[in-house]
């Protein structure tokens, strides 16, 4: 782990290695915007070092296994990369849907490789509103960031929130064709991965079926997304992925070099968003009483209420 | 349309007809929360004569006919009828769903038939958002309540914040019982219908794998939804529904008695919180700029101006 940052907060999180780094993400996580965070966010997001990764797909399609295959090619190339294992849960049930995640197969030792699972489970505003500030540290330290996340519901579109190029890994067979349509999906991705490509006619169509399902919902040919097969257990397709992958990124800042500015601005706005309503009801908790009786006329009441806190013009 | 509710506001808006009643709803959707509006829906939210029904269900699964079927069903029982059929748009593309929406087939000359289209693309918030207070003063007025609404998103799930009874249409052998049981709706019809059940085997098979698949996601037997078998087109089916709907229908109350008070209360919370985050933004909005370039520093600011406004305990 290498910093070029100058900053001084950045230079010692760089000089401390592995686990100041992980104290980092945890304060991160914990106080982000505490004026000690603050600072370091700041100058990480002016620095950044690297290229942020989104790694999404179905459960079982096999994104662990890419990922540790992805991050083994990174670093026979010599890149430092980080990974962000976002667990997202059901929010009817509150279950975990990855009981059992295959664990990446990585050498503990390797100083240039950082690995942290994360839950969004109790997390108000899902992937993105956990993950972001993270991710901005770790692309100010590491080569690569890899941020890995289920497929399930929102978390697909919100990888676009957060990542400079997102792959989305797709498994033979499954009908994903049909519903990344119906979803709209097809319009996210940088890099669509037929995963199990071993085996073979089936994954093969799939893949055809998928390029043509992408033609007809990205009909901007020059920002339509490659379409690879993969056979991660094999090690069969990981090149021609990786070269994809580094020219996504090598070219990630020049094709839109306002998409960072965008997701930090995003993410701060519901973030603000957020604790302002918080802070709302909690001073509007004395005026709640009388919606539960009158739920029309109470909401009258509250609105006169907030017309005192917030005047719809302000000096 | 006869009206029991003994206030003059409604009382007069029973007396007005159907033309009076579409130019209140019209006047509900532009303005809930004026002091007349306020006044009406509380009123008509404190004299519910009738029994909201939630339709949804996916595209082309035959909904318009069947609340044809519906409506002329409850009308041979001497029930009055207002439908408000709502049109949820892809947030991503903008466009219609339903372009070519069949039109219920219904007698324009029947005064005890009310049918209202709304267009909830434009709206913050949805299906729910939009429809609740419409549906408070219909209720009011009318025996029945039906909403009909596509089910893509979330506006299956919003459908229970607004009805007190929701059935759910299923084509036969569309894929629709597994989508239902990954998105987790299963847990939200009171009755589940198979359309097009003139198909034979294919529906019944369809209905048995929902009755399977529902036994599974709904353990609680007393509250398991009951599955049936419709060809509207030819008039099967329809009796069995009204009769089950009708049960249902009169237990609503019985069944939950919050049910009403809950969704008012989620109505008004959720409406009040809109207002109050475009109000408080509109207050920060000099505060805004700063963070486009400095975003994380910029954030610590603006929660600075926040504590000016909305002080974390105030008096």
């Amino acid at each position: 782990m290498r910093a070029e940052a100058t900053e001084a907060p950045l230079a010692a999180l760089a000089a401390g290695g592995k686990l100041a780094f992980a104290r980092a993400l945890a304060r991160v996580e914990e106080a982000p915007f505490a004026s000690d965070t603050v600072a370091l966010l700041q100058a990480a997001w002016e620095r950044p070092r690297g290229v942020a990764i989104g790694l999404t797909g179905p459960p079982g399609v096999g994104k662990s296994t890419l990922a540790s295959a992805l991050v083994a090619a990174w670093r026979r190339l010599g890149r430092t990369v980080a990974v962000l294992a976002v667990d997202p849960s059901s929010p009817r049930t509150g279950g975990a849907l990855l009981g059992d995640r295959t664990r990446l197969a990585l050498d503990p030792e390797d100083e240039g490789v950082f690995v942290r699972s994360l839950a969004a489970r109790d997390r108000l505003g899902g992937v993105a509103a956990l993950c972001f500030p993270m991710l901005v540290l770790a692309r100010a330290l590491f080569d690569r960031v890899l941020i890995e996340t289920v497929g399930v519901g929102q978390s697909e579109t919100e990888i676009v929130d957060l990542a400079d190029v997102v792959v989305l890994a797709v498994q033979p067979a499954s009908g994903d064709t049909l519903q990344f349509l119906k979803a709209g999906i097809a319009e996210i991705p940088d890099i669509a991965v037929v995963t199990k490509a071993d085996l073979g006619l089936v994954a093969e169509r799939s893949a055809r079926e998928l390029e043509a399902a992408l033609a007809l919902a990205a009909p901007w040919a020059h920002r339509r997304p490659s379409v690879l097969r993969v056979a991660a257990s094999r090690g069969e397709g990981i090149e021609a992925l990786l070269a994809v992958l580094e020219e996504r990124a090598s070219q990630a800042a020049q094709r839109d070099p306002d998409r960072r500015r965008r997701q930090a601005e995003r993410w701060v706005l519901r973030e603000l968003e957020a604790e302002a309503l918080r802070r709302l009801l909690r001073n509007l908790e004395h005026a709640l009483a009388p919606i539960a009786d009158r739920p029309f006329a109470g909401a009258a009441a509250m609105l006169a209420e907030l017309d005192r806190l917030l005047p719809e013009r302000q000096s």
